[in-house]
Order: structure tokens, then sequence, then C-alpha cells
């Protein structure tokens, strides 16, 4: 069997997330593995780098699949492009190694988190981005960012109820780029537990607002408290940007 | 009665176009006028700049309306956002003299139209751009820009049937800006004929891929025959970007 590595982009906004459900979910996995199980007459599995959240977009999801199949590469691309919803583009396939895994193998990923720091609605980024109207303080969550970065556990930015490993996580960089009315917000770390992201804009958010102090943010890591950091933001504004390999 | 101008932002994706229509189309217009209508507790009139067309987008719109009403602007423009769907902003209401109207007193308009140049599909920005997968020269292009602008008969620009009057407008600028795979095409003129954006960007696009010379341009301008120029491109590419007024 060969092993191909599939780059890809969607939006998000009308599936159920990522991965493969039991029932009738509208899922990227599901609609992936229905077309190149049609291609090759046969089932095929689709290995994700990592599950994305309803609603959540990709701009550089990474996947692989073995499959039985004399196509190249370009062809494979083509293919799917060709019969993918306009949702869902493969910008990059690549022949690996038997062993590639685009899981097991990742040694890091980017998110990046839109926000629209304005009283007027934003009508083309609306679906790839959160607004709030309230000025945001970008220096002071500039400062908690720095706080949140390092090797922590994590406990206390996960939602409950996904797994009894370590919440150990080494968050590299948290990265503002405020330029007129948008905040980007770049997380690359190591691995990101469930909700992660989410969970430290919504803390974000909150010293932005000037609701939290940023020296707070070194308590909550250390309560691994879910109940001690702020609110789960929208899946709107989230994207994965990058998956990163040795 | 009150004189309000509004400046408008909306997604044409699932319009019919601006314009109010007889039978139950859902159009920008009536949308608007149905909200105002609501507003005041009776009919209200809503006359844009000039129509847009099924699934064209505008960042820049400008329309007003003659109301009765106690509110301020900034009310008017508050009630209107909380209201409209998230597919339709109002980013600017203001107060103007009783004579203002927003089509007889333009000055000029610019339009952009944002093509895709790439063989891969552009998820995030489908909606507000046309692809076209065959390399596009860009000099080419602007050779025949060049030749376009300027006091013309854009009759073998526009599509036939709305009207016996002058064909005679002023494009005064195409500028073509060009950056990674994006092409953008601006638009700036005192009037445009009916479809006469969207034929001007198929004729472009044709000298872009060597169909045609840019030297054509003067011969179709003279011919004023429509079956001269190139194809009607998609108008899911086309936004209104600004209204200008003295």
């Amino acid at each position: 069997m060969r092993n191909f590595k599939f780059t890809l982009q969607y939006e998000g906004t009308r599936y159920q997330g990522w991965q493969r459900q039991e029932s009738s979910g509208n899922t990227i996995q599901g609609k992936l593995e229905a077309l190149l199980s049609k291609m090759c007459g046969q089932p095929v599995r689709v290995q994700g780098s990592g599950r994305t959240d309803a609603g959540v977009h990709a701009a550089g999801q990474v996947a692989n699949a073995h499959m039985e199949t004399d196509k190249t590469p370009e062809e494979i691309l083509e293919y799917m492009n060709t019969y993918l919803p306009e949702d869902i583009a493969v910008i990059r396939v690549e022949e690996v190694a038997e062993r590639f895994h685009s899981r097991l193998n990742a040694k890091g990923k980017t998110y990046c988190y839109r926000v629209i720091n304005s009283a007027l609605p934003n009508v083309f980024d609306r679906r790839y981005t959160y607004r709030i109207a309230e000025r945001l303080d970008v220096e002071a969550m500039r400062e908690a960012a720095g706080l949140l970065c390092g090797t922590h556990d994590f406990s206390a930015f996960t939602s409950a109820g996904r797994s009894k490993k370590s919440a150990v996580r080494t968050l590299e960089e948290i990265r503002i780029e405020a330029r007129g009315e948008e905040i980007d917000f770049y997380f690359s770390g190591n691995g990101f537990l469930f909700h992660m992201v989410r969970i430290l804009m919504g803390t974000l958010i909150e010293v932005g607002l000037g609701r939290r102090g940023a020296g707070e943010m070194t308590e909550i890591l250390n309560s691994r408290k879910r109940e001690m950091s702020g609110a789960l933001v929208p899946a709107c504004g989230l994207t994965l940007m990058e998956v990163r390999y040795k």
C-alpha cells in the first residue's frame, strides 16, 4: 500500500468538525474518506493530524492515508479538487514513507484566532472572525500571553471529560498582531488540549477588557481548575494554520 | 421629512441584486425598505446610488431615504444593524440636505473585480473572487486597460435591452494590482452601464490569456457592438467599493 500525505484547507462553518461520526454526521474526515474510497474502489481510512471542532477552519490541516492506487500525487490532487465540495480543498498531495503518521509524527502546530474589534458588523469576514465591540487593550493581552507561554500543565484551559492523560504542553508562542480593526492571535505549540486555544482566547479577551489582571495567568495555570479560566469563545474565529513535521 | 444618507456593505451571494422587485424577490433594497418602514411605522422608500446585479457585493454602496423619525443617525445605525441579516451592514448614517439624492448627485464610483489566478481552489475567498487556472499576462491586460480608459461610447461593453440613452461614459482609471495569486482590478468612472464592468473584465481576461491582442480594444470600442467584446464574467468577483459625491 502506498502512503499519501494531504495538506488541506476547509471552511468549517457547515461541518460537525473533522472527526468521522458513527451516525450521519457531516464531517471533513467523512467527506475525504467517502471520496478516496470511491476513487480506490475499496475502503480508505484518512488519519488527520488532530481533530478540529465543529465550525473551526483549516488553512493547513495535514492528513495521510494508505491506499491502493496507480494514480500520481498530481492526479489524486486533481481528482479530489474536482469532486470535493467547494468548502474543502486539497492544496498538496505527496507520496510519503509507509510509516509516516500525520498525528504521531507532528512536532508542532499553529492556530490563528481572528478578532474584529469594532462596534460595526463585518460583513465580509464574519464567517472567519469573532467580533468584540468594546475596545481591547492589546498591551495587557500581550503581557498575559507572555505568562501563558512555556511548558505548563494546561488543565485549567481545557474542557472536561476527554482524557486522563497528562495535560502538560509546551506553548511556544502567542503572537498578537493588531492592524486596523483586526487583532490576530497566533498560538504555536507542540500540542493542544480539547478547547485549549478557545479557552486561552476567552481568558485573554477578559484581560483585554480589563475584567482580569494579566498577572492572574500564573495563578490560573497553577490552579489547574477549568472554573478559574475564561469563557470558551466561538469556533468561527479559529483556523488551524499549519502542522509541522521534522 | 428628514433625509438620511446610508453607507452600506453587503455580501450579494444570496440576493437577487439591489433593486426591489414586484414579486417576492429577495433584494437589498427590499430588506432596507421593510426594516425602515417598520422603524417609522409608515412606508419608506430607499433610493440607491445605482443597482448592483444579483450576486454582486458592496463595500461602500450609498443610499438615501426621506423619513419621519425622532431618532438620531447613531440610533438609526444601531437599530438597523440589530435587525438586518448578517450579510448586510450599515457602516454610516448621516442626516443630509432635503435635496440630496444618492443617484443623481453621484459624481463617480469605483468597483473592484477580484481574480484568483491559481490552479488550486481558494476556499476562504471563493464567494468574493473568480478563479482562473491558466496564467494571466498582467502587462498585456494593463496595456489593454489603458486603451479602454477615457471618454468613449461603451455600447460594445453593455448587455442589450436596458436603455436607449447615451452610452458615453468616462472611465477614469483601471488600476490592476497583482500580489501573489490574486489580481485585483479597480474600475473608476463617472458612471457604468448595465454589465459594463463584467464585460470589460471578460475582455481583459481574454487579453491576459493571449486570446486577443491588447490593441483590439480601440476597434471594439469603435464597433459599438456587444458581439465584439468578451464574455460576461461571474458576478461573485465584483464589489462596489465606493460612490463619490462633491
